[in-house]
């Protein structure tokens, strides 16, 4: 058995503190600017960005940049009372994985000895960072900082390893990263996840869900995604000609799948609270992942029920821009790009409404944000029809082999390397917060007591009330 | 009498997949990359840009992106329960809307049959887009989401045939579509209002007001509209050079509207409640659109009037960048560009002001956001502009002729499209929602029931539910 | 005792039309665009910039764009009643400011006599706002905006001073402003909040406080700020190659500046309510900054202690970005950059703690938003790093007895210059509001009756907690 702990008072300044300074050191070993004359082993073979301007790609970092940062952080923000936790622990985290992810995958690629830092390094460390943030979406609400900055650690090495061996070993084709990024960040989470269950919140939690407003803080983080995704999938491409590509195929397919989720939303969702209305007969456009454990547990009031609706329902619009990630750059054709998109959809949004519950309720997958549905199955579906497209014969010198190769690795390394992770984060120094505090900011976070949604609030508000009647 | 209906159950999800596999299938038939080869006949006479790098001009889409996106979909948040719809709906017809857009344009531009896609047509499909979401602010909830499919593909269609003529046969400029896209969007969804008009809506309605947060979440789309707005302005223009001057006459015609709307609000507005409260002797900065309900009715009572304050207000600052559209690339010198900035804020805010409830209670057009305001008067001032800019010789080869000619097409093409589109939408399948679930989430959306404004507003749900179950 | 006054009903209006008719006027005599061939005497020694593209910098400007009026306009939104005026007030002052930078930059470097305008000018017009902006930061909520386009006219034109000087005169180099924007910004607003001391609010004030919602959209403005930081402290430097170092020295500054902040933050903080609680023990990730003002006066109830906690705590994270600006483009290697971020933090969150008290109770300072920790130290710091990187030889050219000067100057003309302008602000006739309407939007902003944080509502509250009892 675990033991929880909520107070971090020197646990997380040491851990912190501890962790930057070594990063410090390793970059005063390693680190120098890359002076263009480098040799350019990256990964994804990008030789021809060394002989560029040094600046071209900045545009498609801050792009990625944002997404990192805004998308991700505010994509998170739905549950009520843990949106400080969402974007600040975000920001932490990538924070750290960017600095992590510029040694790990730059070790593999040293000249004369040195990482040559350069904005496509800065891009690839950012990507390095997003595997951790996905798996934070499954673990969201029931990890204290210093486990997650340990995840960020170990997700990020073992993301380099994999990447490297799809990147140069087995010569395949990702340059949306479907494999490497979302089904690898996916399943890791979900092996932590796993690893971390809470039997006590199978049956939910108080704040487990969200308000009305939380909901749109989480919108601006979707939208920000959606946008800029197709910087995402043709950041690193090879040629001008093949990032065109890459991004009128990832365009396409996040417009495809925007009209597939809602379609299905709209189609497999019961009416929740909106019968006891009466009047009501709802369009509902939108699943909700709690109810989820509603149907489990058929005990879960009603209340809580409709969560996280907005969020989880337009993150699903985010699918086709996982799916489409491997074979971006392929010849596929603007509609193969909007057929899988209007697949990936309905994957999502059927993952969401059937396929999560059981996750929970048989596998013991407590998966906070659904990221199985959003960048799981997207990612596998990715890794899929980046198989069929190279089979086909739509990436030049692609083979088919390499491509399910690279699929089965970055899952194997996803699953293994979660599970000893979640081991690891199982022990009882990181202070993993116990089930009372899940979900809560005010375990981490000073919150303001005058709150827009808070009952305790209210005797407050009564008291100023009976001082200005005075 | 048109049939009110709210269950979408099949409806919806029948007509978006329906759509979007139709479109598919367009797109296999029409739609290939654009390998740089082609004859360039893209509208707006951007031959020169074929021969240019193919990402040169991707940040400026995804800047136009990010105003299709966050702005217009965040802008139309201030209503206090209408949010979700605001970004989500926009979401789902841009989404559908530039699918349609790049069809539709690309047909005017067949290269051996062929629609040749790149970031060019992107810009332009984004556009298209603009047109649908500015009509979908005139009639924002009070429309279903079938009925605005619906409205997105005949706007686009017709666009794209006004666009044509515009740019093809009269060759008149347009570089920032004062006329084909601000104009048009704003008539079409006036239009559209007229025909669609509820009387049971002209004494308001409980929804009809925003919250303190509400009108913050507007605001963020309201910045990243001015911010981004020199990009919509001078993404295709055809020279560096005009790009330039596109990007600072609309900086400064921005700039010196913020000033003029500010202090033209500050001037005509009546107190309001500020006056209740005794202490305070405002300088308002605002007017509030539903404010004018009360003028005109005389019966609203006081607790809903001032509502999407600084939402509607800061909208305002936005005419300056509607009205320098048309001759953003002219050399109407830094100054000229300042003036009609200026003047726009003027009009704008004088239009909220005296203009929308004569509007509202003579003509029976209810225009949800003002969208007159902000894009119809501005685009026409726009227009007028690039009239005399021409007639002054502002621009090589332009004649003032053919600019009036232009204007006059995208106000007969705007209203009697729109009469017509209205007509469509009438019909009683689409689902037209009752009075009373106008402004409402909650008719489409599963929304939380725990809200911000609501430990307090829990008495009103139960109230209102038991209205609705009585 | 200076005259307070809350109607601002003409005064407003007659002061803003009538900057903005000079201002036309102005632009109408001196302002052209660059026509590409001029002389290139642009501040920082651009001249190669003119050779090149028109547009190139264009991105980088948008960057900052974003910066300026997102991020500095949601950074200030943390206070729970004064969003409309952060966001809306920023908008004005930024908006007349680019106007007025513009012109007072270019009147230094005029071309036959006439200001060429072109993106890298339009760059540094946004860069002056920014000065005015943090001082904003410093006043917030006490000032009117009369007062305010006042301070816009004399901070921009007396940076315009100090930064000729520093880089034409002392030619010192600032790339990304440590000391000419931030260092001077802060202590100019700082020496304005000295002479606008308010005696009346040294107990705080009710609205002084944050809610959960506005503390999130201020970290809308800070991370938007964090993202963009290496585009401000990058955009103005002379190579491609210097531009890159400047990039890759601020995103790694600002990532080791968020290991620091939460780390001493976590260190540093008492439990605040948090004790009270009882069984949280939290890691506190962050301080108050309204909380020191308890600490002074022991008498101040806990009910509104604990606020702008994740506003301020995350904008320490911004204190790397700040500090390394000087020295951005020198070659004092990524780890040096990491080292300056790293000791950036830990200031910046020390100052919170224990600073700002003193500040406020024994020099009458009263920093509204902490300007001092955030611009302030970190922009002193950034200057002596700039110093030593000089003396060190990192950068060519330099003289470290130039860059002293430089602080040095930057200082004086701020608090000179603030000091004067406080004393000018304090004049009657601008009408700076009386203390009880201080923090509160409804003074110049029509703000919806129904409220999240509304006592109207209280009753409703008073019903569901009583619910919640049963």
């Amino acid at each position: 058995m675990p033991a929880y702990a909520t107070n971090m008072r020197f646990k997380f300044p040491i851990v912190a503190l501890t962790l930057e300074i070594i990063t410090i050191i390793l970059f005063a070993v390693f680190a120098v600017y890359d002076d263009g004359k480098g040799h350019g082993h990256d990964s994804h073979s990008n030789d021809t960005h060394h002989e560029e301007p040094p600046m071209k790609l900045y545009p498609m970092f801050q792009d990625v940049h944002v997404m990192i940062f805004i998308g991700f952080g505010f994509l998170m923000t739905f549950l009520k009372r843990y949106g400080f936790s969402s974007v600040g622990v975000n920001l932490l985290l990538a924070a750290f994985g960017l600095q992590w992810g510029l040694l790990m995958q730059g070790i593999w690629h040293l000249d004369n000895g040195k990482i040559k830092v350069n904005i496509f390094k800065m891009i690839n460390a950012d990507f390095s960072t997003a595997t951790v943030l996905i798996s934070f979406g499954a673990v969201l609400g029931k990890t204290s900082p210093v486990q997650l900055l340990i995840m960020t650690i170990l997700e990020i090495t073992i993301f380099s390893i994999n990447e490297h061996l799809v990147a140069s070993t087995l010569k395949a084709s990702d340059v949306g990263a479907s494999m490497i990024i979302h089904a690898y960040g996916a399943y890791f989470g979900l092996a932590v996840a796993r690893v971390l269950y809470r039997p006590g919140l199978r049956d939910g939690h108080d704040n487990e869900g969200s308000v009305y407003h939380s909901d749109l803080f989480a919108m601006i983080g979707t939208v920000f995604l959606w946008m800029f995704w197709p910087s995402f999938n043709s950041a690193i491409a090879e040629t001008p000609e093949t990032q065109l590509n890459a991004v009128i195929n990832t365009y396409l397919s996040l417009a495809a799948c925007v009209l597939s989720a809602y379609a299905i939303s709209s189609l497999v969702e019961h009416k929740g609270k909106l019968d006891m209305v009466g009047q009501l007969f709802p369009l509902i456009f939108t699943v909700t992942l709690f109810q989820e454990f509603k149907t489990k547990t058929n005990g879960f009031t009603v209340v809580f029920v409709p969560l996280c609706s907005i969020g989880t329902h337009s993150e699903r619009t985010l699918a086709g821009g996982v799916a489409v990630g491997t074979c971006a750059d392929m010849n596929i054709e603007p509609f193969g790009a909007m057929v899988i998109g209007f697949v990936a959809g309905i994957i999502s949004t059927l993952g969401f409404k059937y396929l999560t519950p059981i996750l929970a309720s048989n596998l013991g997958i407590q998966d906070t944000c659904g990221v199985h549905n959003l960048h799981g199955m997207p990612g596998i579906l990715g890794g899929l029809a980046g198989i069929v497209a190279v089979a086909l014969g739509k990436k030049e010198g692609g083979e088919a082999a390499m491509q399910a190769a690279a699929l089965a690795s970055s899952l194997g390394f996803a699953l293994v390397g979660g599970a000893v992770t979640g081991l690891i984060m199982k022990l009882p120094f990181w202070g993993q917060p116990p089930d009372q505090n899940c979900f809560d900011d005010s375990i981490y976070w000073e919150v303001p007591e005058e709150e827009d949604e808070n009952e305790e609030s209210l005797a407050h508000a009564d008291h100023s009330k009976n001082k200005a009647e005075a």
